[in-house]
């Protein structure tokens, strides 16, 4: 095997892309900072125990451990950026307020998520700690949709679906740990049969929601057929009114419902959205309410936030436009050189052919040259 | 030990710092875009024996290294990017002509370089491959001291050497890598009885040479001085002459020169610099002439680079001003969601205060509020 061969899932990011991938970065945390969310860069090596305090089995299996020469303790190699946001909200920052996060940084993963995914994403994301009302959660929902704009991704549909809902079906029915994944694993396939057989013995209310459950999926008439076959306990109830307060406020995105879905079951504790995008087979964007997270940290916060990877983004996303480069002789003599530097300040790129290097390709996108003409030294197009 | 202490030379980068390792990272990848170098973005993990190829015992020693599950293999966290630019440029790019690369992103070292340092230092870097001439050595020294002026770095000097001056003082001794090692140790210490001890055997040239060179550092007549008492050989001669010919044409900064400076003597190949902040204590970039590590990758190119930390530049200059943020009510309203829209869209941030936190403290600095007069809403001053 040659010495250059990269491992499975990982990859180098060459110019052309590399660039894209800085302008979509450039443009999501401005965006983001148009909503008041203020960046943080985490350290991708924390201790393995603060790294996953509070996750569940998922995160450790795809967290990378290394051991730390200068104190032999267990390292981790984040896998994801979230619950070190939550960290430093609940210890470092430890605000009263409303405190909004942002990051934007690469996350590592021993397994790939899914087929032809990095194990290195570019995760952005952007977290907000404090405030346990619906209109974080709208606000969260509007930023990811406004990113996904500046991106100018495609926007196919928003699906929208909230944990408390299931939660609610399986509090009267008190399932040991393994009990709740089989049920959360049928309901996931929408394996009716196993559903069946696994809530056999439910109270009743509980049983026939759960059969429901696989059916409640569509548009937001969605809503309205859960009120009526659903038990109308309190916390469906409120699961229900948010969802379609959420529906209602949301612009620009078609809206469809899958009341059992269950991603991230593990983590949200509330609504939760998935974006889709013409031209990506799986979600651009995830987010949703994730209230016990800071727990751990010594801090309940209520918190709710999305995240995305750059490098799925860009994969979608038109390329935009290379701007042209002037090329210009390399010159020892200060007026060539004083042209050069003016340009250059004027934000242009300015290639210098190196001697020897005349007749070489050129691999800048260079569409003027700098010529002397009547003695001042100009970019003149070539 | 709480669940949160991160590791030893290990820091989370709170918002403030941030916002300022953001903004520096912007204008150094755009003035670096400004002289025609492409961006890359190489992987943080690669197989172990392909990010150590052509690389010494001190890499080897600084890279974290863990087991990958998808495949058995070692893998290495990347604790420098050169490596990775030269394997890019030989193996990916294959052109023929000059090849400008730079990055930014993080690198992983076991232990810290120097007291007081991040692990995690945020690799900034740029490098020229396919020129062997001295222009191109005084394009990255260019380069290096544009990147500290658009920083606000106030440059106190360069140090520059030419490790090829050593390595033609050895030529004729024919030592053993041990033997060799002590050499450059006692030089770098500058220890006089140790240094006469190891030459004591050594050709008349070469003794000689060495014992003087500790005493050749300082301001330009140095090279006067070593043109007089180093022993004539063409190496010499021309390293010398180059370090010279870029001392004549860097402007803006103060020269030194130090010809028993060995820093990075398994890597460099001709002329090296280094950069001296006030503020600094330790050089604040690194970089010089490189044109063997190619040849590990089956590609033998000329190359010349620096590298710099944007975590140690963060903490020398002066904090630059934050743009203050208009304060907004939380409202359903359609004209108050697009008067927000419209801000945001003007690049203002715009925080919207959420309900139940208008008497909470005010985190981003807001210096004027979203109000309605007349109808109409405007953002007025606090």
């Amino acid at each position: 095997m040659s010495a250059w061969v990269l491992p499975d899932h990982i990859a180098d990011v060459l110019p052309s892309e590399a660039r894209h991938i800085e302008e979509l970065r450039r443009s999501l945390l401005d965006t983001a900072r148009g909503y008041g969310y203020e960046l943080i860069m985490p350290p991708l090596l924390e201790h393995l125990d603060s790294l996953l305090t509070g996750t569940g089995e998922a995160l450790d299996l795809q967290t990378f451990k290394l051991v730390d020469q200068m104190s032999g303790r267990m390292l981790g190699l984040r896998a994801d950026t979230t619950q070190q946001a939550a960290r430093i909200d609940a210890q470092l920052l430890n605000r009263r307020g409303v405190t909004r996060l942002c990051y934007c940084g690469p996350v590592l993963r021993t397994w790939p998520d899914r087929p032809h995914v990095s194990r290195e994403p570019l995760q952005f994301g952007a977290e907000t700690y404090g405030h346990a009302g619906r209109e974080a959660d709208l606000e969260t929902l509007e930023l990811a949709l406004a990113c996904l704009e500046v991106a100018q991704v495609r926007t196919a549909c928003v699906d929208m679906a909230d944990i408390r809902i299931v939660r609610s079906l399986l509090e009267p029915v008190q399932l040991d740990e393994s009990g709740q994944r089989a049920v959360y694993a049928a309901l996931a396939a929408k394996d009716a049969s196993e559903l069946a057989s696994l809530s056999r013995d439910f109270p009743a209310a509980s049983r026939e929601g759960l059969r429901a459950l696989p059916q409640l999926y569509g548009d937001g008439a969605v809503l309205d057929e859960a009120r009526r076959v659903l038990p109308a306990t309190a916390a469906i109830g409120v699961a229900l009114d948010d969802l379609k307060w959420l529906a209602n406020r949301v612009a620009g995105a078609r809206l469809s419902f899958d009341l059992a879905d269950l991603r991230g079951y593990a983590y949200y504790s509330g609504a939760h959205f998935a974006v889709y995008a013409h031209g990506a087979s799986d979600a651009v964007a995830k987010g949703g309410r994730y209230d016990a997270v800071g727990a751990a940290f010594g801090r309940r916060r209520p918190a709710v936030g999305f995240g995305l990877d750059l490098k799925q983004l860009v994969g979608i996303v038109p390329a935009r436009g290379l701007r042209g480069a002037i090329r210009a002789p390399w010159a020892d003599a200060a007026d060539v050189r004083a042209a050069v530097a003016a340009l250059r300040q004027a934000g242009e790129t300015v290639v210098c052919v190196l001697p020897g290097q005349e007749s070489e390709v050129d691999e800048f996108l260079c569409d003027r040259e700098l010529v002397s003409v009547g003695g001042e030294w100009v970019a003149l197009a070539l």
